[in-house]
């Protein structure tokens, strides 16, 4: 069984950002932008609220302190800092959840962050910290530093798999500023075969192993709702979608 | 009996602000910035590690979103926008507190938030709707919209007196981009006049009422050690300081 | 003769707002944001750039530093406070003009600091200092203290008329955070009003007067561009636009 | 003949940080930070009001857009996003500099932005960019990227050697986020022998080619004053000093 996780609450003061509120029926798992690389507290409170109402799960999306550059660019961080963002993001977002009668059900690093945090040690272990503070389970990623570092201390997490973003021949998402648009019937084989095999084609064409327990769409794609849409109903049809 | 404040924390990344460690035995109550004014997440990481270990209350001390003006320049807000960040501020120090064992003891907002809630009543409104949501009472301030609005509200609070700020006629405090130096007998001896009589010195020589509950003591004034310890020791041999 | 100015530029990271390239054509005046209350750098290089290719004349438009408000909560500044965020944002923008090889050619406050600048005296002048530092003139307003600061330091400036705010009884556009939408036609026969007579209807519908030498149109309106070009081919059939 | 370099104008709102108005006697050039690792409008102003009366020449000192950091995290930035950062930082000093009748005279790039465009090829050509914009010379480093780029561009530049920072085997500085007290006897030496031998002692006791064109102090070294005073005075009467 799986879940689907999508990136919520990514609007800014005025600027808008994907159109949350029309994914959520898609999706079992929102994670909220907590206000550094998006986000600011009434939109937390607004995005909060919408999830809530939804009836599906919340997680926080922490991010690092980059708004200019959207949590997108690796920053040169210490474990006590990596440690001392995800808890002040995900203790505001909770904040917010209690605040509408919810509770949060899991952590979800944004951008860079879950980048960096799959290849550097330290960084894993701030984020780890900051689970075991909070005694939340994480959406991660498999054969990397976080999936090493929440194994061997013992936080739960799910590995997800990212149904529009393309794959490296090492099995990793690679990670653009901006996202692409992607067909939504290509996007629905690749999350199925994913899901059902454990393999995905690499842009260089080569079949390589991921894991994928949580499917990740995201809601700055062009046509994310129709894609949100069709990976929501192939995966409810194939019996494989987990209920919220 | 009356309680000891100061507001605490107010560093941010490489630049230093008072010496909190030092005042931490002479206060009940620290009041800790939680990164809008002041702060960031590994300065209250740091604060709050301190705190519990001073063994005193902590609150959150919650301001604009004006680091460069330190929460000191009024702006316009509205309800909704209060609320969020009081929430959101709050929130990130809780999970800071309950990662150290400890919990949040009240809320007490900073700088000209703390005077336009004493002035505007959709600002204190907004303060009440995030004290409300986090069941936490106030610092608040007698004879103004915070003490209107909390009491109609049902929300506990206590009315604080600056040992360190002139008042005006109207037996409001004179809030100072930056605190010039008071000698602190002088200081004791307003302090217990306030705390014993209920009245207190204008600037223009005039005395006016005020409640004082609990006695605010800054960290960036100018012999700030010496003030507090005197003020601790006056109010401990007098009988009327509250046990922590 | 009139002139129409645009607000542009207002982008900000990955966050799109309005379209400015298509709005060009149709303007005489760029007022390019300068990373306070929008933008960024590469923004505004690529603002910039695009202006100076459309060939019109480009100001600064500085704002607050407030861009979760997006400039648009006033707040309390000092005049050295005024004067150097002015002077900053302006050389700012400065340097990515001559790098594409045009001049400045005029400043415009933003939202806020505009509101501010009409009713508080030692904003004016703030405003005032930085313009005579650079030797540049204001897009500004009429009968308000702009006008009467820069008319006494003999600061040239000329009065902007809102095609698509509303107005008071105070002849004060009314600025709102998000501006409505508003039919072509009907901002059509108002301009034209503005300019012919120097009267527009008020709110109230009561008839003010109105200094009408630059014509202000929007792009966060929604139709902005419709309108723009609407305005632009009036002017312009009138015989009363000036060329740029 | 060699120069002495400061970074100053660090301070930033309400927090203080070294005491440039002391220091300014003893060096040559002032490289002022520009608001994005440190510094504010008005604080830019004040720093560059002490500089113009103290006679010395004022450089840009353009940080990473990481004030919490101050600007000593590695980020990872464009090509596009270097040049327009830079960019945008000097010409915003360059107002307050013609403001107070004075011209730029050189850029120093700040902390990790100085350390990457050491290292990163792009960094280096984005720095490039600005500096052949804005027609400026650099104060850089020698044998890595910022001096193979600016030679072969044709920007002139003098190299600096850091009075109080280690040096590895590498002939690289060390960087660190916080600077540790040395005695002036030891940096007097130290920069003596770099600047008539060419050669420094690493941290690992090796002796390494340096290029000592410009020396550096830094103001937030613990004695900074003391410092800054005895390598002037060395140099002075060494007969090395220029004469600004």
């Amino acid at each position: 069984m799986v879940t689907i996780n999508c990136d919520m609450g990514e609007a800014f003061g005025i600027y808008r950002f994907g159109d949350d509120a029309a994914c959520m029926p898609f999706v079992t798992h929102a994670n909220i932008a907590c206000g550094f690389h998006a986000s600011d507290p009434v939109t937390m409170r607004r995005t909060v609220r919408d999830a809530v109402q939804a009836g599906i799960r919340i997680g926080s999306h922490p991010g690092l302190p980059d708004r200019e550059g959207f949590g997108r660019r690796p920053m040169q961080m210490t474990r006590e800092e990596v440690y001392s963002l995800v808890l002040y993001q995900t203790g505001a977002l909770q904040a917010f959840v209690r605040a509408q009668g919810g509770e949060l059900s899991h952590i979800k690093p944004h951008g860079s962050l879950f980048g960096m945090a799959q290849n550097e040690l330290h960084v894993a272990e701030g984020i780890a910290d900051a689970a075991e503070a909070l005694e939340l389970p994480m959406i991660a990623y498999s054969d990397c530093c976080m999936s090493e570092v929440f194994t061997r201390r013992g936080i739960p997490f799910s590995c997800e798999f990212y149904a529009d973003l393309d794959y490296g021949d090492d099995g990793r998402q690679i990670i653009s500023r901006e996202h692409a648009a992607v067909p939504s019937a290509v996007v629905c084989d690749k999350v199925l075969r994913a899901v059902k095999e454990g393999v995905t084609r690499s842009v260089n064409g080569k079949d390589v192993a991921v894991v994928a327990e949580s499917i990740c769409v995201h809601s700055d794609t062009p046509d994310a709702l129709e894609v949100a849409k069709a990976v929501y109903e192939t995966l409810k049809r194939e019996g494989v979608l987990e209920a919220v």
